[in-house]
């Protein structure tokens, strides 16, 4: 199987000036730009846990789990270079499986001028699983960590949030374009995407950088996903809760010094997307302030793995 | 859970010079010496294709699941640099697993000087999957490949094959040091590792070359536990049948111009293991040449995905 599929694959993969040596040996080679740092990253999916490949098109599946570690190499502002992709695939269909997998993973591949650069093709009695990992590059002091925000940094997103379910799980943007010009241009002290809840990954990034964190609810944008799943089924909670809980935005947070955070929101880089949200706080713990100033504990929700 | 874990890992992994940013945020950054290429390289296993968890301790299949990778390395005479490791984890048990693959993963780290970069943790309700992803170093022009050999080459081999699944499918030596030091002191054209069998990887390599190759199959080293297997399983064949197509033998197959393999064999650097085996030909095809001098077409015998 792993060869015929390899003999489909192999056209369709473009030369990549990153990739001295791709799929078919031991072990692929990538270079990287003179002083970068291989920023490396892996997110494995399966069926059943982080999708059900009875109800979606195997193409939104490869894509998704491209896009994943395309969303943690945007958390670092990193340059995606490459990928080496490992299967599991159900025996029954798994050639077909494969390459409709790749036909949705190869787009994005090429969007992000991201190489394939090698992987592991396994035939087995249980279900799908996909095993994506990314090589990018970034100079090591420039990349971007969840560790250096600051006591008193503003707290931006670049994205409205919540109600992923609906779709956007799948066919989300991962914010690599606007991570690199933002770190570029912007002193950035810290940044998390936000795969797993928008509360739980802000306490995340509020907790590496020895701070905590107050949000302010009122302030956070709202997909209309995160409506439309509120007007569906309300016992499931408020558009509000859907934004803070449910995770696989992959949009970015961003910690930077009030100043640069005002200078980065009156040019708005990013067509008008940037959203002040709260500030980092020498207090620990996450908070929510309410528009008449109250404070009180917010519950750090979200997916735990 | 892997919150747990890491809580569990983290002090478990020591500082590495090349890890800038490990266990922790959202990708790990991993530094590379000036001109040298980030070699990659990615093996899925998995419970019930690759290992039996209620047969084996999974302290061997951790060790196993990072040794094949580096046998990857070895092959393009990589140095080890990093590794991250994702993990499918039964419900049952999953804390605990995850420690005890770990407690035979990360030995194995230590004595190739690898960092754990990172990973990806995950709890289902499927079999135990293993995706270990490792990235070493080369200078991608000294790099070996598969393709290099040249028809008149000699072919090599590190070790005797055969019987593996007696127990050296976990517990071989990835042959990570001695293809440093052959590409170091010897002109190697070519190299592959024999994880699929000798006879289906020598047909490999020598395709990759766009040559044939003939095998003195009276000169193939036959491990020890080749000839247990054929006393105790005499249906299954030859201590000969086992050590050409057993596979997982992670012992290299070296291509060498004949003064190098002479100059090779004469030193025997790697302590008297080398054997010349074999010669890459115009011809191309797979051919046995018997002690007689006859030849005739050699099945290509191996595991194949």
């Amino acid at each position: 199987m792993e060869h015929e599929f390899l003999e489909w694959l192999r056209p369709r993969l473009p030369p990549h000036p990153n990739l001295r040596l791709g799929v078919g040996d031991d072990a692929a080679i990538v270079t990287l730009a003179r002083d970068a740092g291989c920023v490396v990253s892996v997110d494995l999916l399966s069926d059943g846990v982080d999708f059900r490949l009875a109800e979606v098109d195997p193409r939104r599946v490869g894509r998704k789990a491209l896009a994943v570690n395309l969303s943690d190499l945007a958390a670092m502002a990193a340059r995606p270079l490459a990928a080496v992709v490992a299967l599991n695939l159900p025996r029954t269909g798994a050639l077909q499986l494969a390459q409709t997998l790749y036909e949705g993973l190869l787009p994005l591949a090429a969007e992000y001028d991201l190489a394939i650069a090698g992987g592991d093709t396994n035939v087995w009695d249980g279900p799908l699983v996909v095993c994506v990992t990314v090589l990018g590059e970034a100079r090591p002091e420039r990349a971007l960590r969840r560790s250096g925000g600051q006591p008193g940094d503003c707290v931006l997103v670049t994205g409205p949030c919540g109600g992923s379910i609906l779709g956007r799980q799948f066919d989300f943007t991962p914010r690599v374009r606007e991570a690199l010009l933002l770190a570029e241009r912007y002193e950035v002290h810290a940044a998390i995407d936000i795969s797993d809840g928008l509360a739980l990954d802000l306490s995340r990034l509020a907790a590496a950088s020895g701070c905590g964190a107050v949000l302010r609810t009122s302030d956070v944008p709202i997909a209309a996903a995160a409506h439309e799943l509120a007007r569906q089924q309300p016992e499931l909670g408020t558009p509000l809760d859907h934004a803070l809980g449910d995770g696989e935005d992959f949009e970015l947070l961003l910690a930077l010094s009030p100043t640069e955070a005002r200078r980065l929101l009156a040019d708005q880089p990013l067509s008008g997307q940037l959203q002040a949200i709260g500030e980092l706080t020498l207090e620990l713990g996450l908070w929510e302030q309410r528009p008449d100033g109250t404070h009180s504990p917010l519950q750090p929700r979200g997916f735990v793995h």
